[in-house]
């Protein structure tokens, strides 16, 4: 192994992996810039107790539930804590992998492991108790998640569906991560209910304006460049052609997603749609995740302008259904996540009918797993200790009632 | 060629391709920081806009018109899309460059061309009609920006002006990118004129005063942040001795722009206008920009220096001439742009009469065209869609009636 | 020297001084969003002034203060200006250290110098003269921070404590950088006094809420951002095992701070303070900082978990002391400096006896020479220029008085 090379493939993994903490920064202020003041506080608490609590359960046990080495497929354990491989001279086994060390291996991929919760915590925003969400925070990270990446990532039963070479391709989590907690925010918000004004007596949704629209704009582009990281990171090492490849379809598509959405929507309801162009970016992103790694650069185009498309008629739907999902994450990361998850069995070098069956089984799979023990966490917790606050506690605001604390305290405010 | 070297080379282009991505977050927080609140989401519309329009649009035909290859020296096109040299058994082929793959090298050009059109948008803000401006946009990026940038770093007429080894130098773009956006912004803010109010019947320049500073700061923190990408990543390698003067120079110019700004705009003022600290900061970067790889870091702090005096100056200038500029658009990218790229004939280490002469014939160069292009695509605009919102609509605000939402539905707001 | 290899560390060193660039921006929306509004101006103005000025000065002497090549140990000087290594070529000299060119060394270093500056920033916000504050940031960063690292990093007497091969072990500066902001900020506030209002008649604190927690908020997720480079980066290269365990033990402390801050007050206040869980991750930060190259994963943990608990403790504690501390600069980077900094002679490779006093040593040097020079350098200012705005500036804010300038124009403000 080639010193410099492997110095180098090391130096882009820790970048990536500095870029997906640095999401945490874009998923929080889109979250609060979305949502109402008065629940401020409460979302940034969340956040940050979900990076760091993200973090500790995938040392204790997450990271050795996801890579179990060699297990029957569907669950593995490799034990308590993480222990690096050391040479007989005590120092690190470099030969762990061509492309990083030991260490860089678990910090990029504790990093992602943290996002799912981040993913549901928007879609529950504003009306879920701070205690049962920390609760399910715990598990789902700590558990689900881990276990569904152990299926693909950790060499499962879904990487080898068609035998040794071919299986379910999902290159950086537009199923793993972002239908996983894509699926638990549907099923979160279908148990939460809507938020209290969210929808008419005559069944009517209304809008509820987010509180702060720069920093929601802000968070999207965080995201878009923590999206560098996620699926540059993702090639494992930082071959050239590999990398710079991804980063292409990555951002062709995100732009292709927000000019979709923006175009779409502006047909549809003649007005220029800021938070619908935002959103389709985001699309576009989760849409190239699954294969970014496979597509040309038209391809991840027309996937983008498809995720933007798809945008639009999620927020729709969502709202048709009577749920009520304050920052679009059902739309952005599950839908889209699906989408391009089934992209790769269309579009691309692995584009055919038994790929596009694999796409399906993966989804599916993971589908029903996610719904599963995620409607499964939630209902206990609603059962036992209650999972949304009380009436008064919603129309107050979280952060007085949780917090005893105001987000702008010097501001004056409009009730509502 | 050694792999290790050309991944760690690959690896910081893509990083400082990220770094520029991430300016547009920079430029969106201060140019809505800058202004009023009642058109901050019409802002940040247009800059989202233009990041995936221009990423597009450089796509579709920019890139190959900027970089054509062979050709006479003052227009080419090498076709539409993008097509990377592949090797017979279907790699990319790497010795497309030392420094970087194709797929990086689109990729960071593509990051670069969007900005002049975000510079226009600073000085345009808060009284140009959206669609104009969108229109505007994919021109002045797909066409007018590509042109000019072909004449130098396409290996056109300004690169050779003085023969095969000599000519026009601007390294990063003091020239062929912020002032490019500077002419357009200056042509545009004259067709423009001035928003309602800015100047007193007595002719007398009112301040209109930015809505959140805070913004502001961090916006120009961020860019300058990307400039370290921005200017670090035109080595066009990871060149250890290149890039790190390159980063040397940049950020004591920028500390002294800043520095400059502060003492002087303090004894003429008597006042500690942070404002001006900051715009002066950005105006020691684009001062250091086109010769940032020939300049002593003492050089460079003296270029720091007067681009922050220029910055008072020309800020003041600007208003004398009647001229609404809500950023300092003109003075930051035009007027220190220009000083930058006669900075490189005077400081450094090819200072001289002939390389002054060179660097006046790019700026005079450019200047003519983008001050022709700008024109007519603006009165065009102006003659058939028109360019400039109703006075009601400039009064009550963008925000409300181009997109019927508010960036900040639950703060009070004074009527402005 | 394998030029792969070198070029791949120097790409490192420059992005982890990019990083810690990026720290300045932390710093600045943490400070402003745990103060009130009216002082929001006066804080962006001081902190970047510190970056500019800092950088400048460490420029023209704080560099070759602290790096004095051959020196008494104690105080050395190699000169005015920055002068790099050149061959007889011209170019230049590549063999200055194996992990980066003398450029990346002077930048890296220079930006860590202002940032000793910027915790007292936080400490003394809101009364402070803002001529009196740029004058002891010049002092205190010319001379007082560099002379401190000279003693140890500069290869000075601390750093040879035990001998040749032992001694003081401060790896990132837990000490060298924090402890010497805090021992200032400690002097500082005890000169300056607690803001009006702060302790009531009866002589207990009242709290002042921030007035912008989302941005505060934002700054610590930064600050942690940028840690990756200024623990990652204090590896002096890209060194694959060294650079990556530091990454996770970095990571690991601030996820364990700020969980044991936030079960610490939970316990103890019955309420869940997102600001205490939010210092809690800086005091995790600060912590392992002098040890994040000596320690375990597990221990790293410990480590954070302590700091997190001291946060909660010492923000009580410097109340008690009527001591008014506006961010919680003490807490964070003073008494979590010292606990990090011992806590290299507890846990890791090097724990035991000795190391601890050469500990305790490096602490009680740093601590007695800080807080002399803080208090000799703040009593001059006191007698001369005065050193508090008055009274009626402090109540009015220090924006209207000394900027003339609104941080929020549009905004309606509560007064207070």
């Amino acid at each position: 192994m080639d010193v410099g090379l492997f110095t180098a493939n090391n130096v882009w993994m820790m970048i990536c992996t500095a870029l997906v903490f640095f999401m945490h920064l874009g998923f929080s202020l889109l979250e609060i810039g979305l949502t109402r003041q008065k629940n401020t506080i409460n979302i940034l608490f969340k956040n940050v107790f979900i990076i760091c609590m993200g973090l500790l359960i995938y040392y204790i046990g997450g990271f050795n539930l996801m890579y179990p080495g060699d297990f029957n497929g569907y669950l593995g354990f490799a034990g308590f804590g993480i222990e690096a491989p050391i040479l007989p001279d005590g120092s690190l086994d470099l030969t762990y992998s061509e492309g990083y060390t030991y260490w860089t291996d678990f910090l990029f991929q504790g990093m992602f492991a943290a996002t799912a919760a981040t993913i549901v915590s928007g879609a529950v925003a504003e009306r879920i108790k701070l205690g049962g969400f920390m609760i399910f925070t715990i598990i789902y990270v700590g558990l689900v998640y881990p276990i569904v990446g152990s299926w693909q990532w950790g060499g499962g039963f879904l990487s080898t569906l068609g035998g040794d070479d071919a299986g379910f391709h999902d290159f950086a989590g537009s199923t793993l991560v972002h239908s996983v907690g894509g699926w638990a925010a549907l099923i979160a918000i279908f148990i939460l209910g809507p938020r209290i004004g969210k929808f008419g007596e005559d069944g009517k949704p209304n809008a509820i304006p987010g509180h702060n629209i720069p920093l929601a704009a802000a968070g999207v582009l965080i995201l878009w460049l923590g999206w560098f990281g996620f699926n540059g990171g993702s090639v494992l090492s930082a071959d050239p052609a590999g990398t710079s490849i991804v980063l292409v379809t990555t951002c062709l598509a995100a732009a292709a997603g927000g000019m979709g959405s923006f175009i779409f929507s502006t047909i549809l309801y003649k007005n220029y749609d800021l938070t619908m162009m935002l959103n389709g970016i985001l699309g576009g992103l989760v849409g190239i995740t699954a294969g970014a790694d496979l597509m040309s650069p038209f391809e991840s185009i027309i996937i983008g302008l498809i995720a933007g498309v798809i945008i639009v008629l999620g927020v729709a739907l969502v709202d048709k259904l009577k749920l009520d999902d304050p920052v679009g994450a059902v739309a952005v990361h599950l839908i889209c996540g699906i989408w391009g998850t089934l992209a790769v069995g269309i579009f691309g070098v692995k584009a055919g009918v038994s790929q596009f069956l694999y796409q399906l089984t993966g989804v599916a799979a993971t589908g029903v797993f996610c719904c599963l023990t995620a409607f499964i966490i939630l209902i206990i917790i609603k059962k036992t200790s209650g999972i949304r606050v009380s009436k008064e506690e919603e129309l107050e605001g979280l952060d007085l009632h949780e917090h005893g604390m105001d987000a702008y305290a010097d501001f004056r405010m409009n009730q509502h």
